[in-house]
């Protein structure tokens, strides 16, 4: 990024991309989405509630990427605080799509969608924890991959809802997306959820065989443009339609899990609630009328559909969907409706971070992607298997 | 157990103690705690509630039993639901101290620890929520162990607080409690629990020092023979008196997990509210006061508590503090008062539940137990250790 344009308003802040280690990240030029700590950067998760705020330390993947020689060179626009995937509430204004600028990125990672689908980095990192990253690469046309739960730290990243938060990368080509989360992953002592996977292999086998998942691909506005991509995987791989019940269980329950929302909040309400945007609050406000009992008894029957879900893998090697139901409205249509985008943009992507499995978003239009979802530990062989497809991402550069 | 007398209303129902296996467990005989699964056994939890439910299949930890080889001989009484440190609230009766039949065994395996003292049985499980195997063990003068959280599979065990919950051992020598941990121990498909210690090893060093828990030994009722037995102790070990403030903390927060409690007796409540003893019912309720937001916030304080508290592991080898701060109470100044008795029976076991920590309590006499406890995975070590102390249980036969 050599010009420091923000025609997209896709940054909120502008870094020197100073050099420090010598990886396999050298020269790679990275924007980082503003709800991860960059030490002496001022980091607000695009809210009132944080202006000001400077961390005093990395976020571990900030370290790590820098360990690995990439060029930190921008911090990006985003949703308030992750919750909402329009991308529109944010102090910073709204981001626009650099292949449409009347029209929405989708987000909540829209600046980090945006930066990469406009040419200026080659990856961006976002978080994803009802599909934050998948659904702006799927409407601004790159890739958006988010591995396995655990896999990745998010020590120093302001939590949206931490059983189900990921860091993601964004990106315009798979090989690159493999480096970063190769640097990426792995246990951390400072982030707990990271121990879950220590005890998880990286597997791998061939793909031979796709499950389409009817109950998120039918009725769909983009579902003639995925058939028609489907149509030609299928003369390479065995495809077929599939019930999976289970994800429609999973969108049902999603919401108890704003009780982890409302308990990071708890520290700024009651007392703020006018610092927030109304969509934002509203989502929030959501969480603290939820029993500890119900949670408590949603977490468990998150274990057994989660079970119940995984069986579907010994039927087909991977699954597929579009990513995102829709094509990105327009922002004027948006404004002051968010919420009723909330459903249509991430009933898709949530499944899989109830499931906690691997899922990445493979742009086959400029607006549209197919989403395609592996076991947990897969997450190399779904790059490859992505990969292979040889699909190529929409920038403007 | 040849006769099938009950004189301690220790034992809910006799069964045949029928030999299956051929293992490591040859003819040890063993009592069950009835809210673990037995197929084709009455398993009530010791309530009005479950009456005349019986399991279609075994618990994991029965299953293992009867393929080492152990003669499963009875089911022991209980608290209710495990509900409770005093035994007295079951509808079976309160069970009897075998080393004073007008005093408490403590509980909630009170059965349990009465079948061991009283020579019945060589070991005896219970499960462990707030302290419940190692409370009877100390006051019925007998060995009982609590293993690293997720050691010992809970599947087809009756939940009281599942990030809480264990299944523990009762016996009166160590090598005969090693070797039923050593066959229930392992990863359980079935309770996802056991896979968060699947890459936890077995940790063992030789213990030199040992710290003795200021908060939670001085002032207990009991804190002159500890000291006795400490300082015996301190001709072998460095033995040093520590200050353990999240221990405290712990105790502090632990109502908050009666959230999960209310989680599993949301399928009775309301409308069998009749059905409970008053001191099971009023704690259950607690659980269903709890906001999620509050919940989730008291997990992730638990977290940060226990990484502060394992600190404590770089100045010694091994914890100590009494098992229980009282002396078992008379039975007929306990009924209608169980509630007044839950804190001074609870307090110093129930930290090691929230940090997840082995425990065990060693008797140092026929009421009173010393409690020694190592850092997650030296279950082993913490076995080694007090197997070399030398120290006999009290039991009748």
């Amino acid at each position: 990024m050599v010009e420091k344009r923000n025609e997209f308003n896709a940054y909120v802040k502008f870094l020197e991309g100073e050099q420090e280690g010598d990886g396999p990240l050298k020269d790679v030029t990275v924007a980082v989405k503003d709800n991860i700590y960059i030490k002496g950067v001022e980091t607000t998760a695009a809210s009132r509630i944080l202006r000001g705020f400077v961390p005093t330390y990395d976020a571990t993947v900030v370290r790590k990427l820098r360990a690995a020689g990439a060029k930190i060179v921008a911090k990006t626009n985003m949703h308030e605080f992750a919750v909402g995937g329009t991308n529109t509430s944010s102090i910073f204004g709204p981001t626009r799509n650099p292949h449409d600028v009347e029209r929405i990125t989708g987000g909540s990672s829209g600046g980090s969608a945006a930066a990469v689908a406009s040419g200026d980095v080659e990856v961006a990192l976002g978080t994803d924890t009802r599909g934050s990253v998948r659904i702006p690469a799927a409407l601004c046309g790159v890739f958006g991959f988010k591995p396995t739960f655990g896999r990745i730290s998010r020590f120093g990243v302001i939590p949206l809802a931490w059983s189900m938060d990921h860091v993601g990368v964004l990106g315009r080509d798979v090989e690159t997306i493999r480096k970063v989360y190769r640097t990426l992953k792995g246990f951390d002592s400072a982030d707990p959820s990271t121990s879950v996977n220590v005890g998880l292999g990286e597997y791998k086998k061939e793909v031979e065989s796709i499950g389409v998942i009817k109950e998120l691909t039918e009725g769909t506005e983009v579902e003639e443009e995925f058939e028609r991509f489907m149509d030609k995987l299928s003369r390479r791989y065995k495809v077929e339609k599939l019930e999976v019940p289970t994800v429609m269980e999973a969108v049902g329950i999603v919401d108890v899990f704003r009780a982890e929302t409302a308990a990071y909040h708890s520290r700024y309400l009651p007392g703020r609630e006018g610092d927030y945007f109304p969509d934002v609050l509203n989502a929030i406000k959501i969480g603290f009328n939820v029993p500890a009992h119900a949670y408590v008894n949603a977490l468990r029957y998150r274990t057994r559909i989660t079970q119940e879900f995984l069986k579907v893998f010994s039927e087909v090697d991977i699954l597929t969907c579009p990513t995102v139901t829709i094509r990105p409205p327009k922002i004027s249509d948006v404004l002051g409706r968010e919420g009723e985008f909330r459903l249509p943009l991430t009933r898709n992507t949530v499944p899989f971070n109830v499931f906690s499995t691997p899922a990445i978003s493979v742009p086959i239009g400029k607006f549209v992607g197919a989403q395609f979802i592996a076991p947990m530990g897969h997450d190399e062989e779904l790059l490859d298997f992505v990969k292979g497809l040889g699909v190529s991402a929409f920038y403007t550069k």
